[in-house]
């Protein structure tokens, strides 16, 4: 199998970290100095959450940003990650998809120490996992879903729908607005962002699902009522759909986000970068309001998958 | 989908480990206290990694064995591990599954963290990967592949080829001796001496692709040659297929054994439990010696896969 042979050659040439062995060993060794270890691990499969036309540069880059996204959502430091990936046949595909993730690496600072590689059958749907690792010091707060109150206010770290709106125009042979496409097949994690976020957030996540869906199962956890009164659109967004309470439901359940979804003291005054989507209450479940007026909740919140 | 909400449901309950956050978060997180962590990632393919007529309990428990038995190789205790599941539609099979992964779990004390699922495409080949965190106390040392010194001796923990005759025979539609069958389904891990035998190995691994190759491999990262000129067999094997010289390369180059292969100093008392296979020397290169007689290598010295 020389196709397996050129790909770990490849991964050998991306790997620096010396908790690798140079992925020459059988396992990665990472010594630790008391820090919390903060792990994630998403898997991606052709067909459901990419396109097989997606170009494999941009399928490497999404599933180390799906995976960064959740570390930003922590606040942790990206520092190191094992792919498990399935070998297609197509090493021109396999060469494009570790480009892509290289650069995501890179970008972000995180290291391939490990990982595993297979062969599928003929025609099997491509599919990959990456299980990041990222890390927070010691004695700080990893913020989780469960620690909004009632009055905290609910912002989001950046546009919703884009990607949806980019998905939907690929499913109709449509290239444009690019911005909408590149937001489906690149999506940025917000990291930094994360980072000077994560002391003060009672609650965070980030919004892979949909606005709607996330931010119930925000509440849900934290023993609250959330009311969304706001689904902020980017300009490609409203250009292409327009600002309608249907375009704005469409949006705030499409997923594919990437944004982080953020509870903050009332009292606080919002970060830059933050933009107000909503407020918990007391009681339970979701309201939607828009326009200062009641809207009935959509019958589908966004992705139920995990 | 009801299908994954359930398999939740029996993830969530099959969790204890305070970093799990039950689950219910989009990370897990584990404080560290200076110790190494050794990680380590094994994926499944169904028709490739295990037949498609195994008993799903089987295929559950051979997943952590895999991963375990990496862990084993480099002195590590077990301590948790992220599972990327791809639902099947079939949830007797995702029970049956889990119920084998959540025994050999709590046999060896690793505690199921996180990890994601997904759907499948209908029909697709089961695919399912593990990534096994363990622990090694700082500066102790964490054997590689690559210590292994001229005048070393080679040893195995347990016999060669059961495995691989037990998946010839379930290839040949027979279930008899169920103890072959067994080596193949449900293999243990050599968790135990795995650590008494760290401290002293100059390289450990584990035999995975098949003796002949994983020794050629240690030797090669080791820049030593190395003979081999044993083959131990079980009784069950002998039964099976004899002794024959053919018979021993079958067994060396069937793979699945999960049995550690380790290059201890040639003036060490051998440590109980292990078999000694053979000795390393200056130079490079396979030998394979039997019966006092050289013996020409055999075309194929196990599996090439990673």
């Amino acid at each position: 199998m020389s196709g397996e042979a050129d790909l770990l050659r490849r991964l050998r040439a991306m790997v620096s970290d010396p908790a690798a062995r140079g992925l020459m060993d059988d396992v990665a060794v990472m010594p630790t100095m008391g820090q919390q270890l903060v792990f994630t691990s998403d898997t991606m499969v052709e067909g459901v959450h990419f396109r097989s036309d997606d170009p494999p540069e941009t399928v490497g880059w999404k599933l180390a940003a799906v995976n960064l996204s959740d570390l930003a959502s922590k606040g942790a430091v990206p520092v190191s990650c094992m792919l498990n990936y399935a070998l297609t046949g197509n090493s021109g595909w396999d060469e494009g998809f570790l480009d892509g993730l290289g650069r995501a690496l890179r970008s972000f600072g995180m290291h391939l120490i490990g990982g595993d590689t297979v062969a599928l059958p003929a025609g099997a749907a491509r599919v990959m996992s990456l299980t990041a690792i990222g890390e927070v010091p010691a004695h700080e707060q990893v913020p989780g879903r469960t620690g909004a109150r009632p009055g905290d206010r609910l912002f989001v770290s950046g546009p919703i729908g884009d990607a949806g709106a980019g998905l939907a125009l690929l499913d109709e042979g449509l290239k444009e607005p690019a911005e909408l496409i590149r937001a489906y097949r690149v999506p940025t994690p917000h990291i930094t962002l994360g980072q000077t976020l994560s002391p003060q957030a009672h609650a965070m996540m980030d919004v892979s699902d949909g606005l709607l869906i996330d931010a119930q199962r925000m509440a849900l956890a934290s023993d609250c009522a959330v009311e969304i009164n706001n689904v902020p659109l980017s300009e490609a967004y409203v250009s292409l759909r327009g600002d309608s309470v249907e375009a704005r439901l469409a949006a705030a359940t499409a997923g594919d986000d990437y944004v982080l979804l953020v509870a903050l003291s009332g009292t606080l005054a919002p970060p830059r970068g933050l933009i107000e989507v909503g407020r918990f209450k007391q009681g339970e479940g979701l309201t939607l309001r828009l326009d200062g007026k009641a809207i009935a909740l959509p019958g589908r919140l966004g992705y139920e998958h995990g």
